[in-house]
């Protein structure tokens, strides 16, 4: 099931080409999309029928003709990853000069919540002066709370799979904050719910920025694939429903400006693209 | 006014020996302490009046016969000053040879909503085998939503303080991980609100560990002082009503030990003493 919120806050089921208003199978209420997201989650195994017989009689429309917003109205954490892919640890290395860094030395880290945004909003750029790059990665929705669970256990605790634009400033800063600035985590273009998705730790990623591919990886070159991160965000961590864990970029991350145009794509999952603007031009992008 | 949530969830407004039961005054529910509380500072302008006519004619009972809880039930985001008093640097740096860091090189960074409890909650250390130290530091937390505020204009954003212990691993992992376990972040044992403190960059802060003084510092030696940490959170970042910001620790941290009691105490705040225990021990704490 590919769950999405489109136009005023509706609830949608995207299948094929069309959108699906589910919205009062579930009493979804628009003036909450929040608090109505995070019941339909934690409900999910009583409302998921209820969708599913509301599809054939409900109002459908154009995907093409709506328009979409995050997945995932708020968050309350995002745990992400770093340098979880190996050729991505060599390219940062080489470019910064970093001393090596593995993710098994760095452990995880947090991005703000209010960072997320959706696959139609704008990438803003903070500040003109600072190298900001893209970094396209496959996330996930925690399903229900979970502590000290191990990865051999994890996938049950995974509610559903959206593409994820990690946005980075470089420099030295904490990695937490050059992270954590509004739309800097924008997701999308919906969530394919877990049953959907065959091998999550085997899943092509294509970016491009202006049609030009800058990383082209798959999730099967994880160092800690989706379910080891998920061990280590609830390792003496309390994960709850509605959680967002970012498991990290491949190789090829490169900066964005002002007018550029970035697209992710995930097998399995789809895609979206979005303009990248500066805050102070933003009125214009 | 000094703000507490006491026993069943209840709210609690503390003058000198008592604390008095104001849940009905502003339709408080113990069953969604959360909610009540978001509700309460968001429109404190209007609640405050109703409050302080309430507590004349509520029950009130002597605090120490009370179970105090975190006086921010839950939170969405915390985000943290980390070394932001020169002689914690430099004990840093002599501690564990880093590289000599400071605030203005880090900016800062995010501790787990989850990370959060409360002035009579015990700190589980996670691992038997990891160094995990005190942090004795002043807490604020937000009144209402900002951005782009400057450090001059900041202080009628915030709603009130507290003391705060950043319970901190020590290793290479990312800062943001080492300080996001559970009960890594006692708060207590009330909110001042901002009208009854004086300067917050000029308050007394000690920390003891068994009735040993191990910090004995003060707010005035803060680099990025209270109203500047508040302008780096909100630097093209949203802030929200409910947020909390953690001002750094100054000089004499040190490990703390299952079986330790940890003693925080700010001027014009107050104080609180919490029980230190292993994960696997803590049915003895």
């Amino acid at each position: 099931m590919k769950i999405a919120i489109f136009n005023e806050n509706l609830l949608g089921i995207v299948q094929g080409n069309i959108i699906i208003d589910v919205s009062n199978a579930v009493e979804w209420k628009p003036s909450n999309p929040g608090e109505s997201f995070q019941r339909l989650i934690e409900n999910f195994d009583v409302l998921k029928g209820r969708i599913e017989d509301a599809i054939a009689t409900s109002t459908s429309f154009p995907l093409s003709s709506v328009k979409l917003h995050s997945p995932v109205p708020s968050t309350k954490k995002i745990w992400a990853a770093p340098v979880n892919y190996k050729n991505h640890q060599i390219e940062m290395n080489k470019m910064f000069n970093n001393a090596p860094r593995t993710i098994e030395d760095l452990a995880l880290f947090l991005k703000s919540p209010e960072s997320l945004s959706g696959p139609t909003d704008p990438i803003i750029l903070p500040f003109k002066d600072r190298r900001t790059d893209h970094e396209a990665e496959l996330g996930y929705i925690v399903g229900k709370k979970a502590k000290n669970v191990k990865a051999e256990d994890a996938k049950s605790y995974i509610f559903g799979y959206f593409a994820l634009l990690d946005i980075s400033i470089r420099g030295n800063e904490e990695r937490t904050w050059r992270k954590s600035f509004d739309t800097f985590t924008p997701i999308g273009p919906w969530i394919v719910t877990a049953d959907e998705i065959e091998d999550p730790n085997d899943l092509k990623m294509t970016l491009w920025v202006n049609d030009e591919i800058r990383q082209d990886g798959s999730t099967r070159h994880l160092i800690y694939d989706c379910y080891k991160c998920f061990e280590v965000a609830c390792n003496n961590m309390t994960l709850n429903a509605g959680d967002i864990i970012a498991t990290g970029t491949p190789e090829g991350v490169g900066p964005i400006e002002h007018g550029d145009k970035v697209k992710i794509e995930i097998e399995q999952i789809g895609g979206f693209e979005v303009d990248v603007c500066h805050a102070v031009e933003k009125i214009e992008c």
